[in-house]
């Protein structure tokens, strides 16, 4: 038996071992990615400086309803005189507190006295039978108690699990430490506690020039996974020191809805706990705002709801694109939205997107499925400014490595021509991803 | 410096080595099984024995259409006096050659001279303009011509991507080749040659007792994603040497396309593709079909409908999980057809089945969404025999131990009761796991 050279080795077990250590670290890095919650790459860079809204205070505190170590109830004050308008889910399941804000909104109580939101996460607090009734009514009764406010003028969300008994004591409990910490620059904590899967807090604002002085507006949402159209997703709250009155608040709020809300997707699933609440505390030293400064106002607001809403859809749980679905020239509005929720909800094209094909068959197919009015040889299909399809078939100008390059940016316009009529639509929405997966298969989540 | 003990190092290095190679072992397995195309764990034991239909003959050959070493082209030749029944996707972007079955159906051509069915694997042939019609018509007179029978009684089908020019010259290449190795025992190489994402050959069989003899059926089918209801969706081909003409044939498919291929969805998405083929040669010695027999043969004719549709369902892409979503007592089968394919399209109920999750409330959050009456007190929902909520609550029997040991099966039973009419509907889905983005987020699948 020859002598073994135990140095030379040890030399090549050395050189084995980093061989292998080296890819042991790409698969630690790969699973340790997998287990984080990393902040979707469509997020902005920053969390955006809000204007205060004079006679609004936020507060936001650790009660312990699900999740541990971070604020998890939040509460709005504001001031008397505010105008409050809403939007919520159309869901026949939805959750106690959504009824029992659309019950207060429908009631004519004074404004006079001011108003308040409380809103917590982990928990939804729907399908809780009458114990959720008990559950919002002890709540805004507390809230109600500590603010000097009717009960009437309390509103509050609930955000999380569904089907489980929210514990209402953690939240009463807090009550008074969050009546303590109102704050007229609270905002972004509140916009921090109400999140659950999102991977950022979301909030918009903008400011006018009305007649003798500014008016300002600043809103907050939730919102990543169940978001579906047609009804007042996620929650959202907006606030502006406007003087305006309730019914033309109303009014603004509703017209914006269809285009901003109302038009984005992430997965199809409506949740059963979606609130909009609009806020005007009259505390602006702008005169009530009338014609061009109307105009302006609604503009604004319209702006707000949007950026809002397309923020919601970059938190869509997995997300790694941005995705508008543009259809025009369809025979009705139905068919136009149809045509575009079809898209937009397909998981072959989602899935398609994520893998950055240019798989414009499966666009061909969510047309086809979406029982809108199409004609295969008049409608046209567009990656951004590509041309894929036109007249039944592949554009002779088509370039497959020019589409493919087109995927591979994270802001995608798939834009359908049907060549029928006039209606048009847009909607918002992200791709499907393994992350999506990851997020819902777990146990309870 | 000490003098370093190499035989020493050299066995330290040597443990660490091989532990990390026991790691790198999990680590290559469990990639491996990541890019291979795994058996369904929902799939049959085996091919079923089919029995032998006097008048058809299959045949299955490699043309090369798109995928390699690989049989992707079959032909059935079914005798004169052939009867044929079709059912059809109803997508407004359908194929070329789906339109062309259609017109073929539609058309008073002579039982006489028999019929045939060719179908490629590889290629759709939709969204292909008036090449793909070309495409059609060079291919079936390609047939017509070989086997002597006229144009008009030749169906064809393509399955594949959609967009491509489909390479007609490579399937009339065969075609001879084809004729010549038509035999009665061919079937199961025809089951084979059309499938696709598929991971088992799917066939279903029956044999009854006539007046005079045995009736027999054999019918196969391809198909695992784009797979939605209220279409004739996915290729599937039923045989019978029933004496039995074409009205009544295409009544008894009608009649039993809502049950079982209709009930079924996999990801929500129509193909553009679809069809079904029922084609009975009258070769059997039994006496056309009346009474008693008529009847036994229309349940073995649905029992066999039945059948393929549940297997497309267990071969559903990335499926882990077999799920019969089950809602009764609704206001109007309208309502109960609404929530049946809410829950069974609804990607967080599925991702929560993946996850073995007995979450409800998304049970819950999918009645909300569906647009159906649904009167949150009066509604239950099941797991199995497992009651899970009542009341507009979680049951007070409801033991989430059990429901979380139910999950784990892999034929799950999801019920409904609305608890406000007469109405009912039963769909059959899958869950939604990561293999389906790993099949469907690669480019061009």
């Amino acid at each position: 038996m020859a002598k073994t050279d135990w140095k030379a080795e040890a030399k090549e077990l050395k050189k084995q071992l980093q061989r292998l250590r080296g890819v042991g670290k790409v698969a630690k890095a790969a699973k340790a990615e997998k287990s984080a919650k990393p902040i979707s790459p469509l997020a902005p860079a920053r969390f955006p400086k809000l204007p205060v809204i004079a006679g609004a205070s936020f507060a936001a505190v650790e009660a312990g309803v699900r999740y541990k170590n971070r604020r998890d109830v939040m509460l709005v004050r504001l001031a008397p005189g505010t105008a409050v308008a809403g939007a919520f889910t159309r869901s026949t399941t939805r959750a106690a507190c959504v009824r029992d804000c659309q019950r207060k909104l429908a009631m004519a109580v004074p404004r006079g006295s001011g108003a308040a939101i409380i809103v917590n996460s982990g928990n939804s607090n729907a399908f809780t039978g009458k114990a959720g009734d008990v559950a919002v009514a002890k709540i805004t009764e507390s809230v109600a108690r500590s603010l000097g406010l009717p009960a009437a003028r309390v509103f509050s969300s609930s955000t999380g699990v569904i089907g489980e008994p929210l514990p209402y004591d953690k939240i009463t409990a807090v009550v008074p430490q969050l009546t303590e910490a109102l704050a007229e620059d609270g905002i972004r904590m509140a916009a921090e506690a109400i999140m659950t899967t999102d991977t950022f807090a979301k909030a918009a604002s903008a400011v006018i020039d009305g007649d003798g002085g500014q008016i300002r507006i600043a809103g907050i949402a939730k919102g990543s996974g169940m978001i579906a159209p047609d009804m007042a997703t996620m929650l959202v709250y907006i606030f502006t020191d406007a003087r305006i009155a309730p019914a033309p608040l109303q009014r603004m709020l509703s017209a914006h809805m269809g285009d901003t809300f109302n038009a984005i997707t992430v997965d199809s699933d409506t949740s059963t706990s979606d609130a909009l609440l609009l806020c005007a505390t009259g505390q602006s030293p702008a005169k009530p705002p009338k014609g061009a400064v109307a105009k302006a106002f609604e503009a604004a607001l319209r702006g707000v709801m949007f950026d809002l809403a397309h923020q919601v859809v970059r938190d869509g749980e997995g997300a790694t694109k941005f995705v508008e679905v543009r259809v025009t020239r369809a025979q009705s509005r139905d068919d136009a939205q149809r045509v575009a929720m079809a898209i937009a909800n397909s998981p072959l094209v989602k899935t398609a997107i994520a893998g950055e094909d240019p798989n414009w068959g499966r666009i061909v197919m969510a047309i086809g499925k979406s029982g809108a009015v199409a004609d295969r040889d008049r409608l046209s299909i567009r990656f951004g400014d590509l041309l894929v399809a036109e007249k039944g078939w592949r554009a002779k100008s088509y370039d497959e490595a020019a589409a493919a390059a087109y995927m591979k940016g994270d802001h995608l316009v798939i834009s359908v021509d049907l060549g029928l009529g006039r209606s048009a639509r847009t909607v918002w929405t992200c791709d499907l991803t393994h992350r999506y997966i990851d997020i819902n298969a777990d146990y309870r989540s």
